[in-house]
């Protein structure tokens, strides 16, 4: 299981917001395809490190990457364009994707920066 | 129950990415406080939506913002600063914060902007 919530670098770097509504709460491989990309991710250049969660059929996945290049090489790695492809043909109803450049950051107990309100 | 994905206007807005750990599952007032919170945060100037998921004791929430500034002052709105504290003292193990700028965004099937796929 990976650190949650993620530790990341001094800002500035990427965020990609990724919230999703699955067609069902069937597993269909979904969930060893997520467990797959989560992986595939992970080697790739840029990466800083990943959090989801999921409601139901409600789910919120943040990556976060050095840079916009490679959070858009990542979206075009070939065996990730096909879990695209397969997410919107079986897994998803509808799904969005923001992408985001992350300016300031802080955390409780431990965090990169004093806390605003200590 | 707010719309999901929540639907969010041309970018550039702002997005507040939390990542928090519970305590524990138990409820202890927080689900109460959530639901209060996000009613609360709906009523604030530059509102543009929320978005949640939790697994287990793992929670991601986004809201979205006109601005940096509209974000940072629905931090100070007093009832939500005791939430944080209340939040500190009895709901959460750890968390973070991350305040970003969109400057993109896509959905599927029906988008903002052309999918980058099609």
């Amino acid at each position: 299981m990976a650190a949650f919530p993620t530790t990341t670098p001094e800002p500035p770097y990427t965020a990609v917001v990724f919230t999703s509504v699955r067609t069902d709460e069937d597993d269909e491989g979904y969930a060893a395809a997520a467990a797959r990309m989560d992986e595939l991710a992970a080697q790739q250049d840029g990466y800083l490190g990943i959090e989801s969660a999921r409601s139901g059929r409600e789910g919120l996945t943040v990556s976060y990457w050095r840079d916009e290049g490679s959070a858009r090489a990542w979206k075009q790695v070939v065996e990730h364009l096909a879990a695209q492809g397969e997410g919107r043909r079986r897994w998803y109803a509808a799904y969005r994707v923001r992408v985001a450049t992350v300016h300031r950051e802080y955390g409780w107990p431990a965090g990169r920066g004093p806390h605003p309100d200590l």
